[in-house]
């Protein structure tokens, strides 16, 4: 018998602040729920991030893509599925399924994570830690990960100063403001009057309390493409389709 | 037998984002909690927005206090109680109780609610509604509700645009929102090595997408008070002790 788990799943209750203004559950809520998903589903593990900055290291995540197909609203559970499918020398893919609670598919998402040595600050090679090989399933998900987005240029949109709200507890920016920053940039009717169908982000830097983020944006006839740069330093890229 | 539960209880996970860079929960999620809780009690007891906004008329939060003798951590569980005291004509005072998993005091929140008819936007009587009588516990809480809070003057220290990610369901920013911009507006620093023990509220307008709001504010050796404007008229005062 094994005593871990291939493919776990956990239920989310989708809070009144968490819709926006088209009373959709907000993308920015959407990746927090598959940030936490990856979260536990780690810790159940043995894996989580909490045990393993006990161990002097912690996960990274480098790429992430979600597409959805329909956007629940206030007060619905959702379901979230996940799975390890590669877990390669530098970096180990993770999977979503996102249902509603009758199990009708809402959509997919796909993470890319590097562990990071606190002290170097340096990626860890993932093969030093061959006990996790055994997580790796070699299943796909059904959407494409997230590929490597091109830098922007021009004026930036905006600026953005790093505040007390987005810093999480190792002092950095949540992952989840990056895009929260992309979003605010733009104008909200389209958010409201049109749909995001495919998001990818690019993770380069981390941002810290503080620092003045540039927002750089290019917008297409379907696509939005953002890059937030602190100086010349590029922190973070986002390509989003279906606004 | 009644089929309605003069005290709830609802439990919340903690996740890693509702966590501040001292490793303790936000008082804005916090505040969230404590929202949410009132707003599944009266879905429960068959008075939730939801339906509220059928019948033409929604709940308005006007003042909330909390006071906290220990900030629980990510990952924690939480049980937030709640009932209400008084259903009076204008306003009904609901009260929380939080507690950590084995049921220990964590600390007490009170608000108070009126209910606005959504299309002349001025206040109901709650009279007019008798049948919600029978919710008033005349049960008091352990702490003083949110009084009265004064004005304060001299120059603004911020000014915030009321953003997408601010804005509900309803099109206005959120309530935990201005709680957000005040504890934003001064020095992290301070919030990481210091505690809050006491935060009151009072909410006056709401703001809406697009709208500048100006940040005033006046420190105490023990305590800020806060204020919200949008050019001459007053959205929200706040008081917070301990900080």
């Amino acid at each position: 018998m094994n005593d871990y788990k291939l493919r776990q799943e956990f239920v989310f209750s989708i809070y009144p602040q968490e819709v926006d203004g088209a009373k959709r559950l907000r993308m920015t809520s959407l990746c927090n729920y598959i940030l936490n998903t990856a979260g536990y589903a780690a810790q159940e593990n043995g894996f989580g991030s909490l045990e393993m900055i006990e161990r002097g290291m912690t996960w990274v995540l480098s790429r992430l893509a979600i597409e959805m197909i329909e956007l629940p609203e206030q007060y619905e559970d959702i379901i979230i599925e996940t799975w390890v499918e590669e877990y390669g020398r530098i970096v180990t893919s993770r999977h979503f399924k996102i249902l509603d609670k009758t199990r009708r598919v809402l959509g997919y998402a796909s993470s890319l994570w590097a562990m990071m040595n606190l002290t170097t600050r340096r990626p860890i090679n993932l093969q030093a830690m061959p006990e996790y090989n055994r997580f790796a399933t070699g299943v796909a998900n059904e959407i494409a990960p997230a590929g490597k987005i091109k830098s922007v240029g021009g004026e930036p949109r905006k600026t953005h100063t790093v505040r007390y709200s987005d810093v999480d507890f190792n002092g950095h920016a949540n992952s989840v403001k990056y895009l929260e920053w992309m979003l605010d940039s733009i104008d909200a009717d389209k958010l409201y009057t049109r749909s995001i169908k495919r998001l990818e982000l690019n993770y380069v830097h981390e941002a810290m309390l503080g620092d003045d983020i540039d927002i750089y944006s290019d917008e297409a006839s379907d696509s939005y493409t953002f890059l937030l740069k602190k100086g010349d330093q590029e922190i973070c890229k986002g390509k989003i389709y279906g606004i």
